[in-house]
Protein backbone atom coordinates (compact mmCIF):
# COMPACT_ATOMS: atom_id res chain seq x y z
CA UNK A 1 0.00 0.00 0.00
CA UNK A 2 2.22 3.12 -1.00
CA UNK A 3 -0.75 4.98 -2.65
CA UNK A 4 -0.26 8.61 -1.41
CA UNK A 5 -3.74 9.86 -1.39
CA UNK A 6 -4.53 6.72 1.25
CA UNK A 7 -1.76 6.92 3.05
CA UNK A 8 -2.32 10.49 3.29
CA UNK A 9 -6.20 9.91 4.29
CA UNK A 10 -5.20 7.52 7.12
CA UNK A 11 -2.44 10.21 7.97
CA UNK A 12 -5.17 12.75 8.68
CA UNK A 13 -7.29 10.56 10.08
CA UNK A 14 -5.60 9.77 12.75
CA UNK A 15 -5.71 13.74 14.00
CA UNK A 16 -9.08 12.32 15.59
CA UNK A 17 -8.94 11.97 18.81
CA UNK A 18 -9.36 8.32 19.91
CA UNK A 19 -8.26 7.27 16.74
CA UNK A 20 -5.18 5.01 16.23
CA UNK A 21 -3.56 3.50 12.97
CA UNK A 22 -6.40 0.52 12.60
CA UNK A 23 -9.10 2.68 13.10
CA UNK A 24 -7.92 5.21 10.59
CA UNK A 25 -7.32 2.19 8.28
CA UNK A 26 -10.73 0.68 8.64
CA UNK A 27 -12.68 4.24 8.32
CA UNK A 28 -10.87 5.05 5.00
CA UNK A 29 -11.61 1.55 3.73
CA UNK A 30 -15.15 1.87 4.42
CA UNK A 31 -15.53 5.58 3.17
CA UNK A 32 -13.78 4.47 -0.26
CA UNK A 33 -15.46 1.70 -0.33
CA UNK A 34 -18.77 1.72 0.74
CA UNK A 35 -19.66 5.77 1.73
CA UNK A 36 -17.49 7.99 -1.10
CA UNK A 37 -21.12 10.48 -0.72
CA UNK A 38 -20.45 10.47 3.07
CA UNK A 39 -16.52 11.47 2.66
CA UNK A 40 -17.22 14.47 0.73
CA UNK A 41 -20.25 15.26 3.43
CA UNK A 42 -17.28 14.82 6.34
CA UNK A 43 -15.40 16.83 4.08
CA UNK A 44 -17.56 19.88 3.51
CA UNK A 45 -18.82 19.69 6.76
CA UNK A 46 -15.38 19.98 8.56
CA UNK A 47 -14.08 22.75 5.60
CA UNK A 48 -17.83 24.51 7.07
CA UNK A 49 -17.41 24.46 10.74
CA UNK A 50 -14.01 25.96 10.87
CA UNK A 51 -14.77 28.87 8.05
CA UNK A 52 -18.02 29.52 10.57
CA UNK A 53 -17.70 28.40 13.88
CA UNK A 54 -15.75 30.79 16.62
CA UNK A 55 -16.41 31.63 20.37
CA UNK A 56 -19.75 33.66 21.67
CA UNK A 57 -17.86 36.78 22.56
CA UNK A 58 -19.69 36.90 26.18
CA UNK A 59 -20.19 33.16 27.10
CA UNK A 60 -17.33 31.22 24.74
CA UNK A 61 -19.22 29.17 23.47
CA UNK A 62 -19.16 27.53 19.74
CA UNK A 63 -21.20 29.87 17.25
CA UNK A 64 -21.76 31.29 14.12
CA UNK A 65 -22.40 34.77 14.94
CA UNK A 66 -20.66 37.00 17.40
CA UNK A 67 -22.84 36.06 20.27
CA UNK A 68 -24.68 32.96 20.52
CA UNK A 69 -28.33 32.62 20.59
CA UNK A 70 -28.83 31.59 24.07
CA UNK A 71 -26.42 34.87 25.34
CA UNK A 72 -28.94 37.13 22.60
CA UNK A 73 -32.14 35.39 24.11
CA UNK A 74 -33.77 37.82 26.59
CA UNK A 75 -36.42 35.63 28.58
CA UNK A 76 -33.63 34.14 30.39
CA UNK A 77 -32.41 35.31 33.76
CA UNK A 78 -29.72 37.96 33.59
CA UNK A 79 -28.43 37.25 37.06
CA UNK A 80 -27.77 33.82 36.86
CA UNK A 81 -24.68 32.45 35.57
CA UNK A 82 -23.52 29.08 35.21
CA UNK A 83 -20.02 27.94 34.77
CA UNK A 84 -19.51 24.80 32.42
CA UNK A 85 -16.50 23.21 31.12
CA UNK A 86 -18.40 22.54 27.62
CA UNK A 87 -20.76 22.90 24.91
CA UNK A 88 -21.55 18.83 25.87
CA UNK A 89 -22.32 19.82 29.59
CA UNK A 90 -23.88 23.15 28.45
CA UNK A 91 -26.36 20.97 26.30
CA UNK A 92 -26.99 18.47 29.45
CA UNK A 93 -27.98 21.26 31.30
CA UNK A 94 -30.56 22.52 29.18
CA UNK A 95 -31.72 19.28 28.76
CA UNK A 96 -32.74 19.17 32.29
CA UNK A 97 -35.21 22.12 31.90
CA UNK A 98 -34.59 23.34 35.26
CA UNK A 99 -31.77 26.42 34.37
CA UNK A 100 -33.20 29.35 32.64
CA UNK A 101 -29.88 31.71 33.73
CA UNK A 102 -27.04 32.81 30.96
CA UNK A 103 -23.87 30.36 30.80
CA UNK A 104 -19.70 30.38 30.66
CA UNK A 105 -18.41 27.89 28.80
CA UNK A 106 -14.57 27.50 29.74
CA UNK A 107 -14.05 25.31 26.54
CA UNK A 108 -11.72 22.90 29.08
CA UNK A 109 -10.57 22.86 32.23
CA UNK A 110 -7.25 23.86 34.63
CA UNK A 111 -4.98 21.00 33.28
CA UNK A 112 -1.25 22.32 34.47
CA UNK A 113 0.41 18.80 33.14
CA UNK A 114 -1.26 19.77 29.88
CA UNK A 115 -0.27 23.18 30.21
CA UNK A 116 -3.60 24.41 29.96
CA UNK A 117 -3.91 27.47 32.58
CA UNK A 118 -5.97 30.24 33.67
CA UNK A 119 -5.52 32.20 30.39
CA UNK A 120 -7.08 29.28 28.57
CA UNK A 121 -10.31 28.72 30.64
CA UNK A 122 -11.08 32.07 30.31
CA UNK A 123 -10.92 33.13 33.82
CA UNK A 124 -10.03 37.05 33.60
CA UNK A 125 -13.14 37.43 31.07
CA UNK A 126 -15.05 35.65 33.52
CA UNK A 127 -14.27 37.37 36.19
CA UNK A 128 -14.51 40.85 35.02
CA UNK A 129 -18.11 39.29 33.51
CA UNK A 130 -19.16 38.23 36.54
CA UNK A 131 -18.03 41.16 38.87
CA UNK A 132 -19.55 44.50 37.39
CA UNK A 133 -22.70 44.00 39.14
CA UNK A 134 -24.62 42.43 36.91
CA UNK A 135 -25.20 38.86 38.24
CA UNK A 136 -26.45 37.93 41.52
CA UNK A 137 -25.22 33.94 41.69
CA UNK A 138 -22.57 32.25 39.72
CA UNK A 139 -23.18 28.60 40.02
CA UNK A 140 -20.25 26.16 39.18
CA UNK A 141 -20.96 23.45 36.92
CA UNK A 142 -17.50 21.72 36.23
CA UNK A 143 -17.74 18.16 36.32
CA UNK A 144 -16.83 16.48 39.78
CA UNK A 145 -13.01 15.05 38.66
CA UNK A 146 -9.61 16.29 40.32
CA UNK A 147 -9.27 18.99 37.37
CA UNK A 148 -12.96 19.76 37.63
CA UNK A 149 -12.70 20.28 41.40
CA UNK A 150 -9.30 22.14 41.03
CA UNK A 151 -10.59 24.49 38.46
CA UNK A 152 -14.09 25.33 40.53
CA UNK A 153 -11.92 26.16 43.37
CA UNK A 154 -9.42 28.88 41.56
CA UNK A 155 -13.01 30.32 40.13
CA UNK A 156 -14.57 30.22 43.05
CA UNK A 157 -11.86 32.49 45.14
CA UNK A 158 -11.41 34.54 42.28
CA UNK A 159 -14.93 35.19 42.04
CA UNK A 160 -15.19 35.79 45.95
CA UNK A 161 -12.82 38.42 45.98
CA UNK A 162 -15.15 40.44 43.87
CA UNK A 163 -18.11 39.65 46.10
CA UNK A 164 -19.66 37.23 43.89
CA UNK A 165 -21.81 34.86 45.36
CA UNK A 166 -20.35 31.39 44.11
CA UNK A 167 -22.69 27.99 44.60
CA UNK A 168 -21.68 24.40 43.10
CA UNK A 169 -23.92 21.73 42.02
CA UNK A 170 -25.12 19.06 44.81
CA UNK A 171 -23.09 15.85 44.92
CA UNK A 172 -25.09 12.84 45.69
CA UNK A 173 -26.74 9.83 45.36
CA UNK A 174 -27.58 9.41 41.41
CA UNK A 175 -31.82 9.51 41.04
CA UNK A 176 -32.54 5.78 40.26
CA UNK A 177 -29.29 4.02 42.04
CA UNK A 178 -29.34 1.53 44.88
CA UNK A 179 -27.13 2.47 47.43
CA UNK A 180 -25.05 -0.76 47.49
CA UNK A 181 -23.69 0.05 43.90
CA UNK A 182 -22.77 3.83 43.94
CA UNK A 183 -19.12 4.71 45.07
CA UNK A 184 -18.34 5.36 48.81
CA UNK A 185 -16.94 8.86 48.05
CA UNK A 186 -20.19 9.99 46.57
CA UNK A 187 -22.05 8.61 49.68
CA UNK A 188 -19.73 10.20 52.17
CA UNK A 189 -20.90 13.50 50.45
CA UNK A 190 -24.61 12.86 49.90
CA UNK A 191 -24.36 12.46 54.00
CA UNK A 192 -22.30 15.16 54.58
CA UNK A 193 -24.55 17.46 52.04
CA UNK A 194 -28.21 15.39 53.59
CA UNK A 195 -30.77 18.08 53.68
CA UNK B 1 -26.76 23.97 20.53
CA UNK B 2 -28.61 24.68 17.56
CA UNK B 3 -25.47 25.67 15.48
CA UNK B 4 -25.98 24.60 11.77
CA UNK B 5 -22.36 24.34 11.20
CA UNK B 6 -21.54 22.47 14.72
CA UNK B 7 -25.15 19.59 14.12
CA UNK B 8 -24.11 19.03 10.52
CA UNK B 9 -20.50 18.84 11.34
CA UNK B 10 -20.89 16.16 14.33
CA UNK B 11 -24.01 14.48 12.14
CA UNK B 12 -21.58 14.09 9.17
CA UNK B 13 -18.60 12.51 11.20
CA UNK B 14 -21.10 9.90 12.31
CA UNK B 15 -20.95 8.77 8.73
CA UNK B 16 -17.53 6.87 9.92
CA UNK B 17 -17.78 3.52 10.77
CA UNK B 18 -17.92 2.91 14.49
CA UNK B 19 -18.18 6.43 15.41
CA UNK B 20 -21.30 7.33 17.36
CA UNK B 21 -23.30 10.83 18.76
CA UNK B 22 -21.08 11.10 21.76
CA UNK B 23 -17.85 10.25 19.90
CA UNK B 24 -18.68 12.60 16.86
CA UNK B 25 -19.56 15.14 19.19
CA UNK B 26 -16.14 14.47 20.95
CA UNK B 27 -14.01 14.71 17.69
CA UNK B 28 -16.06 18.13 16.50
CA UNK B 29 -15.18 19.78 19.66
CA UNK B 30 -11.57 18.58 19.46
CA UNK B 31 -11.32 19.71 16.17
CA UNK B 32 -12.76 22.74 16.80
CA UNK B 33 -11.01 23.80 19.75
CA UNK B 34 -7.49 22.59 19.73
CA UNK B 35 -7.02 21.16 16.08
CA UNK B 36 -8.25 23.50 13.15
CA UNK B 37 -5.59 22.68 11.13
CA UNK B 38 -6.10 19.00 11.36
CA UNK B 39 -9.74 19.56 10.46
CA UNK B 40 -8.71 21.28 7.09
CA UNK B 41 -6.21 18.25 7.14
CA UNK B 42 -8.73 15.71 7.00
CA UNK B 43 -10.67 17.11 4.80
CA UNK B 44 -8.73 17.88 2.09
CA UNK B 45 -7.44 14.59 2.43
CA UNK B 46 -10.39 13.68 2.00
CA UNK B 47 -11.43 15.29 -1.26
CA UNK B 48 -7.93 14.08 -2.60
CA UNK B 49 -8.71 10.42 -1.88
CA UNK B 50 -12.76 10.54 -3.57
CA UNK B 51 -11.25 11.97 -6.19
CA UNK B 52 -7.92 10.39 -6.63
CA UNK B 53 -8.51 6.64 -5.36
CA UNK B 54 -10.20 3.79 -7.61
CA UNK B 55 -9.61 0.34 -8.04
CA UNK B 56 -7.25 -1.61 -9.50
CA UNK B 57 -8.24 -3.15 -13.30
CA UNK B 58 -6.45 -6.16 -12.28
CA UNK B 59 -6.64 -6.86 -9.18
CA UNK B 60 -9.31 -4.86 -7.40
CA UNK B 61 -7.62 -3.16 -4.84
CA UNK B 62 -7.14 0.41 -4.36
CA UNK B 63 -5.23 2.23 -6.50
CA UNK B 64 -4.69 6.13 -8.47
CA UNK B 65 -3.45 4.63 -11.59
CA UNK B 66 -5.21 1.93 -13.93
CA UNK B 67 -3.24 -0.62 -12.92
CA UNK B 68 -1.32 -1.04 -9.02
CA UNK B 69 2.34 -1.19 -8.77
CA UNK B 70 1.32 -4.50 -7.42
CA UNK B 71 0.48 -5.72 -10.74
CA UNK B 72 3.19 -3.97 -12.92
CA UNK B 73 5.66 -5.31 -10.82
CA UNK B 74 7.44 -7.92 -13.34
CA UNK B 75 9.79 -9.29 -10.96
CA UNK B 76 6.49 -11.24 -8.59
CA UNK B 77 5.56 -14.24 -10.03
CA UNK B 78 3.09 -13.72 -12.41
CA UNK B 79 1.94 -17.31 -11.92
CA UNK B 80 0.89 -17.04 -8.23
CA UNK B 81 -2.45 -15.64 -7.21
CA UNK B 82 -3.24 -14.95 -3.48
CA UNK B 83 -6.90 -14.01 -2.98
CA UNK B 84 -7.58 -11.64 0.49
CA UNK B 85 -10.39 -9.42 1.62
CA UNK B 86 -8.70 -6.41 1.99
CA UNK B 87 -6.35 -4.04 0.92
CA UNK B 88 -5.52 -4.27 4.98
CA UNK B 89 -4.96 -7.73 4.66
CA UNK B 90 -2.76 -7.86 1.18
CA UNK B 91 -0.36 -5.20 3.45
CA UNK B 92 -0.15 -8.01 6.28
CA UNK B 93 0.97 -10.56 3.61
CA UNK B 94 3.34 -8.39 2.16
CA UNK B 95 4.98 -7.79 5.47
CA UNK B 96 5.70 -11.42 6.23
CA UNK B 97 8.10 -11.02 3.31
CA UNK B 98 7.28 -14.23 2.33
CA UNK B 99 4.92 -14.32 -0.47
CA UNK B 100 6.04 -12.84 -4.20
CA UNK B 101 3.18 -13.66 -6.53
CA UNK B 102 0.59 -11.48 -7.54
CA UNK B 103 -3.25 -10.34 -5.49
CA UNK B 104 -6.53 -10.59 -6.42
CA UNK B 105 -8.30 -8.12 -3.19
CA UNK B 106 -12.27 -9.12 -3.02
CA UNK B 107 -12.83 -5.53 -1.34
CA UNK B 108 -15.20 -7.23 1.16
CA UNK B 109 -16.38 -11.32 1.61
CA UNK B 110 -19.81 -12.91 0.48
CA UNK B 111 -22.03 -11.63 3.40
CA UNK B 112 -26.08 -12.86 2.14
CA UNK B 113 -27.18 -11.01 5.67
CA UNK B 114 -25.67 -7.77 4.79
CA UNK B 115 -26.57 -8.11 0.63
CA UNK B 116 -22.80 -8.26 -0.49
CA UNK B 117 -22.57 -11.24 -3.15
CA UNK B 118 -20.60 -12.78 -5.64
CA UNK B 119 -21.02 -9.62 -7.77
CA UNK B 120 -19.90 -7.60 -5.26
CA UNK B 121 -16.70 -9.53 -4.30
CA UNK B 122 -15.96 -9.85 -8.29
CA UNK B 123 -16.24 -13.45 -8.55
CA UNK B 124 -16.36 -13.36 -11.86
CA UNK B 125 -13.39 -10.85 -12.75
CA UNK B 126 -11.49 -14.03 -10.69
CA UNK B 127 -12.63 -16.48 -12.31
CA UNK B 128 -11.93 -15.44 -15.88
CA UNK B 129 -8.43 -14.04 -14.96
CA UNK B 130 -7.61 -17.08 -12.45
CA UNK B 131 -8.83 -19.55 -15.65
CA UNK B 132 -7.18 -17.92 -18.48
CA UNK B 133 -4.18 -20.49 -18.23
CA UNK B 134 -2.24 -17.83 -16.90
CA UNK B 135 -1.90 -18.77 -13.42
CA UNK B 136 -0.55 -22.09 -11.75
CA UNK B 137 -1.94 -21.49 -8.25
CA UNK B 138 -4.68 -19.67 -6.53
CA UNK B 139 -4.14 -19.32 -2.84
CA UNK B 140 -7.01 -18.32 -1.04
CA UNK B 141 -6.16 -16.60 2.06
CA UNK B 142 -10.21 -15.36 2.72
CA UNK B 143 -10.12 -14.95 6.94
CA UNK B 144 -11.21 -17.99 8.93
CA UNK B 145 -14.71 -17.09 10.04
CA UNK B 146 -17.94 -18.38 8.79
CA UNK B 147 -18.66 -15.21 6.15
CA UNK B 148 -14.64 -15.83 5.26
CA UNK B 149 -14.76 -19.99 5.28
CA UNK B 150 -18.38 -19.34 3.05
CA UNK B 151 -16.35 -17.21 0.72
CA UNK B 152 -13.27 -19.61 0.28
CA UNK B 153 -15.78 -22.20 -0.34
CA UNK B 154 -17.49 -20.76 -2.88
CA UNK B 155 -14.52 -19.51 -4.68
CA UNK B 156 -12.51 -22.78 -4.68
CA UNK B 157 -15.67 -24.43 -6.42
CA UNK B 158 -16.26 -22.36 -9.01
CA UNK B 159 -12.31 -21.78 -9.87
CA UNK B 160 -12.30 -25.81 -9.81
CA UNK B 161 -15.22 -25.85 -12.43
CA UNK B 162 -12.39 -24.48 -14.40
CA UNK B 163 -9.34 -26.59 -13.25
CA UNK B 164 -7.66 -24.02 -11.48
CA UNK B 165 -5.32 -25.65 -8.69
CA UNK B 166 -6.68 -23.88 -5.29
CA UNK B 167 -5.67 -24.15 -1.67
CA UNK B 168 -6.15 -22.35 1.25
CA UNK B 169 -3.71 -21.20 4.21
CA UNK B 170 -2.96 -23.71 6.34
CA UNK B 171 -5.12 -23.53 9.88
CA UNK B 172 -3.40 -23.91 13.06
CA UNK B 173 -1.76 -23.29 16.35
CA UNK B 174 -0.54 -19.58 16.21
CA UNK B 175 3.42 -19.21 16.96
CA UNK B 176 4.53 -18.21 20.36
CA UNK B 177 1.27 -19.25 21.72
CA UNK B 178 0.57 -21.40 24.77
CA UNK B 179 -1.48 -24.49 23.98
CA UNK B 180 -3.77 -24.16 27.19
CA UNK B 181 -4.44 -20.25 25.78
CA UNK B 182 -5.24 -21.61 22.17
CA UNK B 183 -9.50 -22.02 21.21
CA UNK B 184 -10.35 -25.59 20.94
CA UNK B 185 -11.53 -25.86 17.38
CA UNK B 186 -8.56 -24.11 16.04
CA UNK B 187 -6.08 -26.93 17.95
CA UNK B 188 -8.76 -29.29 16.50
CA UNK B 189 -7.55 -28.14 13.02
CA UNK B 190 -4.20 -28.01 13.74
CA UNK B 191 -4.19 -31.73 14.38
CA UNK B 192 -6.43 -32.71 11.73
CA UNK B 193 -3.90 -30.57 9.53
CA UNK B 194 -0.76 -31.81 10.89
CA UNK B 195 2.70 -32.63 9.06
ZN1 LIG C 1 -22.89 33.17 24.30
ZN1 LIG D 1 -3.56 -4.48 -9.01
Amino acid sequence: MAEPALEGLIEALRRLPGVGQKSAQRMAFHLLQHDREGAQRIAHALTTAVNDIRHCERCHTFTEAAICRTCLDDTRDQRLLCVVETPADQAAMERTGSYRGLYFVLMGRLSPLDGIGVRDIGLQQLVSRAGDGSVDEVIVATSFTAEGEATAHVIAEALKLRGVKVTRLARGVPIGSELEYVDLGTIAHALVDRR
